[in-house]
């Protein structure tokens, strides 16, 4: 993985830490998020392979080298700093909570210990890998959990921002609970199930909708999809149910999905097609699929799109990755509203509440951070998709978090040595 | 560029069409954008490079094709159509309009001429790709246009979905009037200018802010710019004026930004630091920018991240590309609230109105799709994301889009003939 996929002030940093005679200096770094977004009680955390990977393979190719000789923040370089580029490896250590497991603001998820800038330089893609998979985790989580046990497919990827957001927000969503994904190279990549129904532009290839539903059903058998509201949606589902032999059923896609699921069903019903299934879709959200479930609406599974893909009503949220200690010295920062903790920590998670403490502290119950690499080696194996899964079933919703005296002290005793 | 970036159904499609004997069916699709996002009177369109890019390189790998055929969505395809897929390349045409140009609900800006898979299975990334740098293109237009000729960098990628929509958000920006990023994968790939400050962890890994800053200096020198607010801004502002030797200014990334930039004003200019420049960044965008700038506040340069490159108050928009045409009959959908127009277009700008017309029609002024690539081939050569910048200075605001007579009579006519 290139290292320029970072800002350049951690390069600058890097550079600079290299001049002061400081490049060896253990530094750990943590990565956390300061507040939830609005509506949400819990995070489920994913991503963290993706980081992983990032670390096991950064490094700096020489035409890269080149470029960032050439900035002018570079300037005051020189060559040794270079040369230290071309070998740059992580050779520090990863602690990170596992996917899947539901999280909650200011607890530490992932850890990194490591020469200064090697922890300096990784902080902007963690940030990024980890905050938007964990977005989409938490709202696919949420509204698979609207839907009340029936299915939620991921269909967003047109909505995501750039392709490859399409691929690793699907894999958020199935860490967070959908069944599955429209994006196939998140099927091909991830081994995640690929969902798909039809087109609107299948049915406009035809001279009539019956045509189109027909062709569709020799090309799709049993799975086919009829998308019912090209022209008129009651006749769409007419057309579904006369064109014969079994079909997984219908898509809504537009107007008013109460009311056309039931009268979706009221038509396949009578026609005898009371094994066809309902899918529903459009601006669907957490709410909105509630709202339906709660009504008794007879649809049987949700494609949920743009509201998922982007985390819509939540596109962002505070993450911070933030040095907690250098050289055994704790450090913090205390600027206006964006305090941070000084010290190495660890989660603790006990029957109904979670302590943030110090590393070295012990307490009954699971800790969250568990190390995966070590000394620039991986020491856990990549986890299956389906394990994280399991994690994120049935999330706690909130949970108070409390803070370890030990810590207390620790950031009295820190600002303490500031002022 | 892989043909799995895509979804589900435009592959089954494609199977379709092949096997339904309409893989040889001349079908043009249109981008356009349904409704303008909340706020916005105009768009800048981004990201037709990375849509030619991908048609120029589509193509299906074997083992991709192999994974294909292990799905149960293909299980009545035969072996013909994988034949087909390992020898698939876009053979058809893009029209399109050029980036950096405003463009407004309704206007098609992108047009696929093509044999009717080479026409379908782009859709999803063609759709993502567009109006992810769309809406950054235009929402760092908002932000430069409140900024009033001071200069806005993009800070964003960490608050991006995913750090390879940091990078093209990072271009999407510089094309909307962003002076620059903070990613410096982007000014590799794209030669757009880096900017960096420094960090709170360089203030935290020295002993003292002064020392901090000090060797800050040795490293930056002229182009210092020091983080002012890690333990209390107004110290650190008087830090840096002590530092001594030229520095760029201080970076106000907290509190009350016209407050602080105020007195960090008085403070350098009282230390005869008077060139020293301020730079404001913490949740900015166009709203508080444009407050500040009214206000007086003596911000130099505005950083701007999480709402620039999330587009945070309009993460998505609803982009649709339709099927308009096959086979030279006319073709359009009529779904309650999501209708298409039939028929192949252009947009012709006039001094005081756009209109939308049949692309037979003509009209004076300018014809904003042009011809990109034709027959698989590149006719259009790359242009310099400056020409693209300059397009997109001075945007008109809010601007009347009529469609044409002609168009007008054909969207009856195809009505009649579905009815």
């Amino acid at each position: 993985m290139t290292g320029l996929l970072t800002d350049l002030y951690e390069l600058t940093m890097a550079a600079g830490y290299f001049q002061a005679g400081k490049a060896g200096e253990q530094a750990t770094f943590e990565l956390s998020i300061r507040r939830l977004p609005a509506d949400r009680s819990y995070l489920i955390l994913a991503g963290v392979e993706q980081a992983i990977e990032y670390l096991l393979g950064l490094e700096f190719q020489e035409p890269e080298i080149n470029y960032l000789r050439g900035l002018s923040a570079f300037r005051s370089v020189g060559d040794p700093f270079w040369d230290y580029l071309r070998t740059f490896r992580f050779t520090g250590d990863l602690w990170a909570a596992p996917e899947g497991t539901p999280v909650y603001a200011g607890e530490p998820v992932v850890r990194v210990t490591a020469p200064l800038p090697e922890g300096q330089i990784p902080e902007t893609y963690l940030l990024a890998a980890i905050t938007f998979q964990t977005l989409v985790a938490t709202k696919a989580s949420r509204m698979v959990g609207a839907a009340g046990g029936r299915a939620v497919v991921e269909f967003g990827t047109r909505r995501a921002h750039t392709a490859e957001a399409g691929v690793l927000g699907a894999r958020a969503a199935y860490i967070g609970g959908c069944i599955g994904t429209s994006n196939v190279e998140a099927g091909y990549r991830f081994g995640i199930p690929v969902y798909g129904t039809s087109a609107h532009s299948w049915v406009l290839a035809f001279p009539s909708e019956r045509e189109a539903f027909a062709r569709l059903h020799e090309v799709l058998g049993e799975g086919t999809v009829y998308l019912v509201d090209t022209y008129d949606t009651e006749q769409g589902v007419r057309s579904a149910a006369a064109t014969g032999g079994r079909f997984w059923g219908v898509r809504l896609d537009s107007g008013d999905l109460l009311a056309e699921s039931r009268r979706a069903r009221a038509i396949l019903d009578e026609a005898g097609c009371r094994e066809a299934r309902i899918m529903a879709s459009g601006d669907l959200n957490e709410h909105r699929i509630g709202e339906l479930v709660r009504a008794g609406a007879p649809i049987d599974t949700f494609g949920v799109g743009t509201e998922l893909a982007t985390s819509a009503d939540a596109p962002s949220m505070g993450s911070i990755y933030k040095l907690v200690e250098i050289e055994s010295r704790p450090a913090a920062k205390f600027s206006p509203e964006k305090a941070s903790w000084p010290g190495i920590k660890q989660v603790f998670r006990l029957a109904d509440v979670d302590i943030v403490g110090l590393a070295t502290e012990t307490y009954p119950g699971t800790s969250l951070l568990e190390p995966v690499i070590q000394g620039g080696r991986r020491v856990r194996e990549k986890e299956s998709l389906e394990a994280m899964r399991r994690r994120a079933e049935r999330p706690a919703g909130g949970r108070p978090v409390m803070h370890s005296r030990a810590l207390e002290e620790l950031v009295r005793a820190v600002r303490r040595g500031v002022s």
